[in-house]
């Protein structure tokens, strides 16, 4: 059985993140009237929190705080079935109990639907390529024996930036925006082609990947 | 008896991150009207010095240069209490002299009282959480055998954003800045509350880290 | 024969190089109009993106992604001729290709001329200059055993603000930006001295690079 | 005798850097309005190019680019006097033909007076204690056998916030400084103040470092 040291790194993994990117998106909507400026805070503490998590709580979890990522590592065999659905209600769970979290340290109302419209197949293209460099860097990292941590907190920081919709790249914390009044919300009618997109891309970087990475290395 | 090195580290360390976070917010506040750019130079400037004060003073006193955290390593029985409390006073006095030197610097009154009202459950939730996230990468990075210096610095500079306190997380420092006329003040009327969330929140960490770090590391 | 799987390397890490610059572009001018906002945010991705792709792909293909890099290791016999050709197909490919997405990612054409005229001797100066320092930054970086990947981040990064053209600095990509309606572009009349400069640049730094690298390091 | 190599190590990394915080300035200037974030990009640029100078010339020559750190490595009789005399005429010339390259970038003249009037007492005391964290930031992490290329980077970052003057912390670039028309200039009649304040704080370094870092490591 999974144990609950692994869970409870998972969901206060999700927790701590999601309060990152809601609370983020709050101050810098606060201070700023340059939507950029906004978002440049929220990238660059969404990639410095992954750095921090993922250091301090993979070596308890794996720190997925990520549902696409546990379906790439149950398609590799690396997490046992049962345990992959625990990671995923941790993560459910842990995504709202952040958004929570943020809201109150805001001073907003505990949960709310997001009014925010994000319908558009440009969008959807984002968030497919969005989580296929997401799950690349992941895999790729592991096989090059790199910094997974700071990889993957550089990747999402650089995320925000070259997709259009700011790379959510998360199934779980794509669901809590639904429940946000911040800028970082999604409204729930357009909450099904982002989780769709985003599982299709992490597929598709499992497969490619399994091949890229699979050769010797390079002498260099 | 602790050794004055020891002491000098504590002191110089504190004095110089004071230092830091007092002097950007007066840089910043000089140089732009928009209150987000003026945070962001001082959360990568806080982050950046962290990294660099716990990489040089750490190998002499540990570079605490924060009583909750030292009050957190007595509580484990990793620094015995004589020193704990020798400690907090070169803390203290650090932080007050740090606050000297940054008015000095940009031509302010040596010490003045700080007249910026902080007084709401919101912000007291936040310096809990801050503190509460500041002890657990601590522990966490420590049983990790992580980049200590690199995670405080990064998760400071993410706390300035994600919690509406900005993330003093320090009562030494927070003691000081009850005695500046830059931005980075606090009356000191509304000091008590602060202090008293930011043990709170290190007293959880430091339960919640024994056990959550105790266990064998997941192999990747 | 140089391997699929390196080439698919060299073409993918080059069009996921080029979305990123692209992508930023467009982002930063779509949410600011600070020009050195956006050019921030274009060079913070860059960097990160750069240190990502070198990490991951560098152990499959050596993670050139530029025509000057791979010119210069064939100078310096580290890749045999037949293979350099083909990495230079892969990279012009991939840097049209991560072009398409990006501006399908954001409800651009596939492709457009340029209309950004670029053609002034400090700009030619500025490329022959940013190439120059990409490769002694390569060469020296691994004399030094040090962090490449990083190393060729951090330059490029700063590399967008100390040359007046931004340092493109990679004749591949150069080339992909006369076909983008982004402010990453280059009028097509524009490109050949951007490309002799920058091989130019090259050259030059590999000559010197040679010499000064090629001593015993000094004990610090 | 001092090698060419380590002599062009010391002048290439002077120049190099001195091309960056000028052409950084220049470029800053030339794209925002805003003060604060022109010296945004002008420390990122600064500290980004300091870490990668100094880890890829480090093994050539020490890579200390600066005649305050070639000072205290004379006082502790790490560098012959007859070298150190040379590394401080390679890095005079370094600076100016790094300003002069700057200025071809940005197609303003070789060389002119800067008229920047810094004359303050509280410029004095910033650029004395910015030099002695300098001094200190290298003296710890050569002794905490840290990454002293991205402790200095780091470092100089945040200098350019929580001092007055922005750190200039190098009298060899302090001296190019008269020589430019960007905002990174001071005028001739201001330079002797801040070449003794400089002096005088890596001098304060020096000594209480050899005391500081010269304990047994504290255990973790």
């Amino acid at each position: 059985m999974t144990s609950a040291r692994r869970l409870v790194a998972e969901g206060l993994g999700t927790a701590l993140l999601t309060a990152v990117v809601f609370g983020s998106a709050a101050m810098g909507a606060a201070l700023t009237e340059d939507a950029a400026l906004g978002l440049l805070v929220s990238s660059l503490s969404t990639g410095l929190a992954l750095f921090v998590l993922i250091t301090v709580l993979g070596p308890v979890s794996g720190a997925h705080m990520n549902p696409a990522v546990t379906l790439v590592f149950l398609m590799r065999g690396e997490i046992p079935t049962g345990a992959a659905g625990a990671y995923l209600v941790a993560q459910a769970l842990g995504a709202v109990a952040g958004a929570v979290l943020a809201h109150l340290m805001f001073g907003m109302a505990w949960l709310e639907w997001s009014g925010i419209v994000r319908d558009a197949p440009r969008l959807w293209l984002s968030e497919g390529v969005a989580t296929f460099g997401l799950v690349l860097v992941i895999l790729g990292g592991i096989a090059a024996k790199g910094p997974v941590p700071a990889l993957v907190g550089a990747y999402i920081a650089a995320g925000y930036w070259f997709t259009s919709s700011t790379s959510f790249a998360n199934p779980a914390m794509t669901f809590a925006r639904t429940l946000t009044g911040t800028g970082a919300g999604i409204r729930i009618d357009d909450l099904a082609p982002y989780l769709v997109a985003q599982v299709a891309g992490a597929l598709v970087a499992a497969v490619l990947g399994r091949w890229l990475f699979a050769g010797e290395p390079t002498p260099r």
